[in-house]
């Protein structure tokens, strides 16, 4: 799978206030190119973060002290970062990561059924973290349907949450978040309103401070459109528009063109759906630079061009770098549950925990449990 | 709405062994360049296809025969087809076609719960053609809710047909067969097993006589994945082929991953689904082609390069070009209805003229009412 991500620098990080310590919990065996990467990504983000603490689960039988060695051995020699790890790696970064080993890990075909049958995998260990508040967050590169399956299960809803949803960020011109990109296949509509009034928190917390424009996902934009979910969803969510409309301006139904052309700051929909226009978006956009490349390769002429378009192929292909963007947040657990891209690569990885440590320090949790409150009257029938 | 379509010129038409004319019923004010590109389609495809034989609903406030002549005086002189249509307009060419006026017609605006108040307008009235037998099959080029409402309550159903389905064609390295991609919003599994039994029919008969490959669209491949409607479907569907494997191989669930790498020759889905995943295409197609003329003409250097790489680009868009494309089949029909782009132009008009003849020829229907016949007694519990 090829995320297809606008780059998108994570914007400047409000630190703690309070000076209290981020801790965040990662699961070393997560991901196509863990544990190297991941270990990688997790060191440079320690060199950035100082009051970054991590708690990493790993397979016992990997050796993380020489994936450590084999990262400040690659470092270019003089850089400042390599001097940085040569004199504080024990006074500094070693004592802020934890090492708990586990007899088991998930790889990426792990069917997630079988991953609770023995707990002791880091996957599941790692989210036992979270649920005993040993940390703040978690990151995971790896499977998806695991990491979906194991954070529901062992880290909890929060209270008031009918279904925790995975929420995406879209990287158009101006960036879309997508609820639910693919955690329910099956809703009903006061899930929807739910993803609403969720996403719309994290808008205003982690994106911009203004009014976001929400869109609910369907096959045309009049109200006849659509199927009963979306016919019911809108009504609900229209009702909801009436009572309070400082959380996001509803402009009803909207489709994917108008995702594509972000006239929507975030796009509702079921699962389903809502992973079907994700993977539509991810697998065409591969699917037309892989055309383009082929044509540019087709004789010596266009080959000639395509080596003069490289910079420019190499500019617009970075828009579309998954590993400049953060990752997904499984939202509506009791705990910050973030899953970046299988593929990730160390800088990826670090750019997840940079968001992970954003996340838990804009403290969304909060804000949705009083919300989630005052919409607990709100039915169809209002 | 921007369709992306593979080139692919439209095969040798197999032409009608027993003689017979071949009528096809049109609405020249359908679509964005009626009726100026529609006539002119119209007059191409009458002096390709010799026996073939057009009704044109027309309003009547339009002047027909200036719209003829203008496309007279529009061809090169001295062309061959010129000296055709200078000899032969009133012995041949208008004698092919018979112009129906109307007092009204649909906008691309128009609501289709409007039509059917005042039925003389022309898409009821071409409709009707083709419910009264008196054209073999309709193309239509406008309003596309209008089409699927108009051509469902004026033709009908054709006999042993839950719902008819709006059959599209995706044009990637091996094209792919959608069904359905927007007729019907709110599926049952037993329709999308008739999906599955009239497209493969339909590839049969047009796209290759070998057995297809049809997978079922889901938002992963394994077998507990997926909402209530895609698990029965699967069910039934692999039931139907425990019966009958003649008529397609069923290679279960896919993602929009394998539809684009063709992994499938046919994807079933249910209307929602799959008009979503045709728009996600269509408009992430039609975002990156802006976002790439965009990064080319951002300075001198690489508006130089864009105007070398121009003869390539313009090779990779045709490849995405719709105009080359038939359109969509309303399939389940009492007759050939076939909706082809609002953006059509005089090129599209020909094709898709020449589609409709070919599916006329092939005569689908009566494969498919005997097949439906045979899978009547399927159903979840056999």
């Amino acid at each position: 799978m090829f995320f297809l991500r606008r780059k998108k620098k994570i914007e400047n990080i409000n630190k703690r206030e309070d000076n209290k310590i981020v801790k965040i919990g990662i699961d070393l065996m997560g991901g196509d190119y863990a544990p190297v990467s991941t270990m990688e990504g997790v060191l440079l983000a320690l060199y950035d973060l100082k009051d970054l603490h991590l708690k990493i689960t790993f397979y016992n039988k990997i050796d993380y002290q020489k994936l450590i060695h084999n990262f400040i051995n690659k470092l270019p020699k003089r850089s400042k970062i390599y001097n940085y790890f040569n004199k504080n790696l024990e006074t500094d970064i070693l004592k802020r990561i934890e090492f708990i080993p586990c007899s088991n890990y998930i790889s990426m075909s792990d069917k997630p059924v079988n991953i609770l049958k023995n707990r002791d995998n880091t996957l599941v260990k790692v989210f036992e973290l979270l649920r005993d508040k040993v940390v703040d967050g978690v990151l995971y590169a790896g499977n998806t349907g695991a990491f979906l399956e194991t954070s529901i299960l062992v880290v909890g809803r929060l209270n008031g949450v009918k279904r925790p949803a995975l929420l995406t960020v879209l990287p158009f011109n101006k960036p879309v978040l997508l609820l639910d990109s693919g955690a329910n296949a099956e809703c009903k509509p006061e899930y929807l309103l739910q993803f609403s009034v969720m996403a719309s928190i994290y808008y205003k917390k982690i994106i911009s401070n203004s009014l976001p424009k929400l869109g609910l996902l369907n096959i045309g934009t009049e109200d006849i459109k659509g199927n009963l979910l979306t016919k019911e969803s809108n009504k609900l969510i229209s009702n909801y528009v009436n009572i309070n409309n400082n959380l996001f301006e509803y402009v009803g139904f909207v489709e994917p063109y108008d995702v594509v052309n972000s006239k929507v700051d975030i796009v509702v929909a079921d699962g389903f759906s809502g992973n079907i226009m994700l993977k539509s978006f991810e697998s065409l956009g591969e699917y037309v630079f892989n055309f383009i490349r082929k044509e540019f390769s087709l004789n010596i002429f266009n080959k000639a061009i395509g080596l003069l378009s490289r910079r420019i192929f190499r500019r617009i292909k970075s828009y579309f770098d998954y590993s400049e963007y953060g990752g997904a947040l499984m939202i509506g657990l009791n705990g910050v549950s973030v899953k970046t891209h299988g593929r990730a690569n160390y800088r990826a990885i670090k750019n997840s925990i940079n968001f992970t440590y954003k996340l838990i320090v804009n403290d969304i949790n909060s804000v949705i449990l009083k919300e989630l409150e005052n919409i607990k009257n709100i039915t169809l029938s209002f």
